[in-house]
């Protein structure tokens, strides 16, 4: 990177998870019906402005908040750490990147105590807390569980122009990568981190950013996945589902994904791996694998790429969007000049210029 | 239809199931590989010219048989009769059609006895026989099943170019329609017929023919057809799977199309519903409605409407392919001046002139 | 058997299927409780008195009834015929056998049109019918479905004291055997037959008679049948669980049984195998064989082979009970003298005058 | 506990995860069938003497060593460390606490580097490392996956006569509770432990020990167990099947538990709940609870109580096996004094002096 983020000698809190996403929707009872009616997710707490939800595992008192506003965008993501001492070292931190820093004793939120926002390197607003209400953990909760049971939050999703960039701030606070998408010159697409031991608590897209790419929650099966889109079908509202269902390349997971009624991005997912030891290997994967992304080959659609939430600042103003000036996946993959493969240096199963099966029409009539 | 196949007065042969297709692949190896190795059909028999196949809850000699030869194609559907009896049937009733009959006593394949064959009036190798060598029933064999383990042959798919002449043939033939895919003036884009209590025993699917246009096996769950897709990806694979998995709108069931070295296509299949009852209320799906054939919007990919199998005369030829006149399916949802909905009425979800999801690309590079 | 009931002169009608089962209970709110808010059927009509059910894929009015009333017991295990001249048949058949036989034009439930009513040979409470009001077809209401869908009524099991007695009348009302439980000497512990081809539409189970030992419905996938437990556990009702969830050995399917608030036992039960065609190969399990009820060798509870509920005559009273004089399966495979194996011949794996894994504190403490 | 075992100044070792556990079995032919043919381990290593397994998941070079030997016995229970300094903290803890402490540079196992290895405050043969060969993670070789597949290690589970002196040592160790059994007195009946993010690494079962109970690994579905049962059925091997499959009170997830060859008991088990928070809720649960040990109230047979695996000291030799005097479980749920309950004071579904449902038989024979 040209402009590296410089590596504070503070030392980072200590992360121990993504822990909610804070989203603003426009159309606080549409998006109620697709959290709640639709998905699953239970109430903690909810009144004309603000509803509170967790998934059934959550014990603390939200991992996702959805907020009456405006302007659709993301108000924060918000990580736990292990100890109240960690928001000094948050603050700490931050102050020395230069970064903007709010502390509230208080909480930005019903349920959460002491945090601090920041509006960190990459242009997100990131929240750190420790304390939290505790609320009854859903898991024993049969008779509440629906076929699309969502469990557990299990990412979040950025979008932002230089992904080394974003790395190594990443690192710098603590985070590990797992797997990344490259080319031969080394260009990077993507890459996964981790606080807690499964693939990944954020991943970085390249991309117009900062935005938001989507935020992830994890089921149990593959056919609490399928159900979604099952019910999505029966409500006549498939056109919510914006990708998949299928299974990833990177991460080896089971996916879908969702788009709310604002547009925001939600991901479903099932069944990544363990990668708690520090020697963990890592995956890195060529942008032109055509499993890279879905290990089935089926191809990503443009809006994926292309689309994101804003995000805001910590006045609430969204953060202006900085054109990603590396090659695009898009681009590179299924662009005029792309390609992907199902077999390195084999023609057959070579896509050239366009997508994978999905694409073949414009070839055909 | 302003040709109609005659009403014969010879009564129709008892039919009790679809009971297995005779494929000419032109590289037996390699479809052994596909339908054994990946599939894990079970090889009841086998030499150097024919492999017979058979699915885990099969105790017929086969239900698949996959025979070397030039050309790729068809050599017959196969249907079993109640009785022996039921030949004499066959062979009246096809006479009085006119059409070209051969009747062996000893079978035209190992397995198999007195059996029946006929270039039917739509043109398709139609094969009736009722007695079978009894092999093992695989069901308690768990200990050879695989994740992707396909248990019954379900239902064949033919591509005919005037379906309402093709269905009331069939009608004849004591098949039972149970859905179909229609306009608001009528024309029949597809329909799905049976003789077991499933949705369907064959399809006749709208387009140039005669042409086969899959043959499908069922699964017991789900996962099991995930399963197939996973290992295609391991295997390098990916470019065999043609179009899902989904659900389907018409006949509810859970989807896979794949297709095979030859490009012959494999469907596999679960839990659509029992329709044995005579009065088994018809579903019928308007065309324009973009869950009908995937009822979460997800794209049918080109291929799927225009590829098909060549199917063979008596003499081992393959019959000439006549082209439909009636509009095409895929015309007129996703050509130049169709178009498909997800909410009937509702533009939003409502794709003018392209496919659903899958094909943004060209409207936004 | 020394008494065996006279092969009618009359045709037997066709049976499509087991259809429904009314049933007799004593406390409607609680039966209510159990099937529509624990087993999600879905409520097509009810009053004070009667409550009229229906799963997932069914299109008649109903194929559960729960009747309010002082004794719990089953009032009628009801087929579905052909064509309404079946009812004609149906009237000769039972005449000609001596039976009582009762008639009704409207019909002894809503919903349902002309049917006929019988004692039979074996003191069942039989009915025959085939004018059905349609009602909606629930296979695509994903919106309403729950974690343990219940997708059709798969079948009844009875308990009669003479089962080669109770095969032969069977056999004459058209029905055909797919499996049977023996020993060494020929006594028949237990049949299954069917007309619609699965293993089942009902099945005789060895026993003090004429009882209801079970009604069964089928799932989709086996995880469903697993929520079921589930949710009961969190309803802090697991004592409804009467055996397993666990794989027949028998049928091959995976099964749970629960016992509703009066007693009457539900199986709960998905993916048997086909049986349609005429030579469909007869599995006999040697009773000895400790994995013929339970694949895995679990044990069988003792109520699950005593307990059954008490069919009414056609006047509303309950039929007496007649002892089995043959073998019991319990005695003989747990009682002081039984033994039952999980290999032939081999001491290891075969339990002496007890039951498999189940029952071994007996001999230990 | 009278006898406490005492906290070490020392610091105690950063432990990742519970990693392998290396068992002496005697017919090493015997065990590499169960492990390798049915369970699906992949084998790393293997030679005449001991056999290196790996689950689908594992990178680091095994995570089960079948060891041949006379004695049927567990040689060392492994766990990872985060950094090789953590060696030099295990081997202080060790020693201040008195223990024999052995450290090999080569380590005790192939594919292991530096390990110290002590014979445990509680008698159980513990070892520590870092250092391991990298294997290929089998993630994404679904070529190769079975319908049982094992994906990870999950737990492994000690009998020790006194649990809170367990549990205190445990947590100078490092470890955290979960979840626990006690009775109204406070005596401890097990408690569960984690260092990994999960519900435990390790778990104390209250018994007469030191002695394993058991070896767990997980599936990601619930019918990759099932899949176990069922090829078990298919090989005539179900009497391996111990108890289950069943879903926990307790940990909340599905289980089964198996016997080896020697008796050694292995657990599949799958969908517990993340706990890696330091405040995550522990989970007490009443000893007389039904549905404590099995959700769906069945019972626990005898021998999953009183059976264990002898374990070994740095010199091969068993450990003396110390009788536990606090209360039994298996005693105060299912002896002639005890009793469990369903729902906590409704004598319906209260057992008393005998277990649940499966123990009913001797009440009425
Ligand atoms: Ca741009
Ligand atoms: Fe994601
Ligand atoms: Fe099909
Ligand atoms: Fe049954
Ligand atoms: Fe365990």
């Amino acid at each position: 990177s040209d402009n590296p983020v410089p590596t504070p000698q503070a030392p980072a809190p200590d992360i121990l998870r993504c822990a909610y996403m804070e989203l603003i929707v426009t159309d606080l009872a549409a998006s109620r019906q697709f959290y709640v009616d639709i998905l699953g997710l239970y109430v903690t707490e909810e009144d004309d402005e603000v509803i509170y939800l967790r998934s059934t595992e959550e014990f603390i008192h939200h991992n996702l908040i959805l907020r009456k506003g405006e302007l659709a965008a993301v108000r924060a993501f918000s990580y736990r750490v292990r100890a109240p001492e960690d928001l000094d070292k948050a603050v700490a931190f931050y102050e020395e990147l230069g970064c903007r820093v709010e502390r509230r004793k208080e909480g930005f939120t019903k349920g959460i105590g002491d945090s601090v926002r920041v509006e960190d390197p990459l242009g997100f607003p990131y929240e750190f807390f420790h304390q939290s209400e505790h609320v009854e953990r859903m898991s024993w909760r049969y008779d509440l569980h629906i076929p699309g049971e969502l469990v557990r939050l299990d990412h979040f999703n950025q979008i932002t122009p230089d992904v080394p960039r974003a790395v190594k701030y990443m690192q710098d606070l603590g985070f590990r990568v797992t797997e990344d998408i490259q080319d031969d010159e080394g260009t990077v697409y993507a890459a996964w981190m981790r606080r807690k031991p499964t693939v990944h608590d954020t991943a970085m897209t390249g991309g117009d950013g900062p935005r938001m790419h989507h935020v992830c929650f994890a089921t149990h099966e593959k056919h609490n996945i399928l159900a979604i889109c099952d019910k999505l079908g029966a409500l006549r509202r498939s056109d919510s589902i914006e990708r998949g269902p299928g299974r990833h390349g990177v991460s080896n997971a089971f996916y879908l994904y969702l788009r709310d009624p604002d547009g925001h991005r939600v991901e479903v997912y099932t069944q990544d791996y363990y990668t708690g030891d520090p020697d963990n290997p890592v995956v890195t994967w060529d942008v032109h694998d055509n499993q890279r992304r879905d290990w089935w080959g089926n191809p990503v659609v443009p809006s994926w790429y292309t689309d994101g939430s804003l995000v805001l600042d910590l006045d609430g103003n969204p953060q202006p969007v900085i054109e990603r000036t590396d090659n695009s996946e898009m681009a590179v993959t299924i662009g005029a000049d792309g390609f992907s493969y199902t077999r390195e240096g084999d023609a057959a199963g070579t896509y050239q210029g366009e997508a994978a099966k999905g694409f073949k029409l414009g070839h055909q009539l």
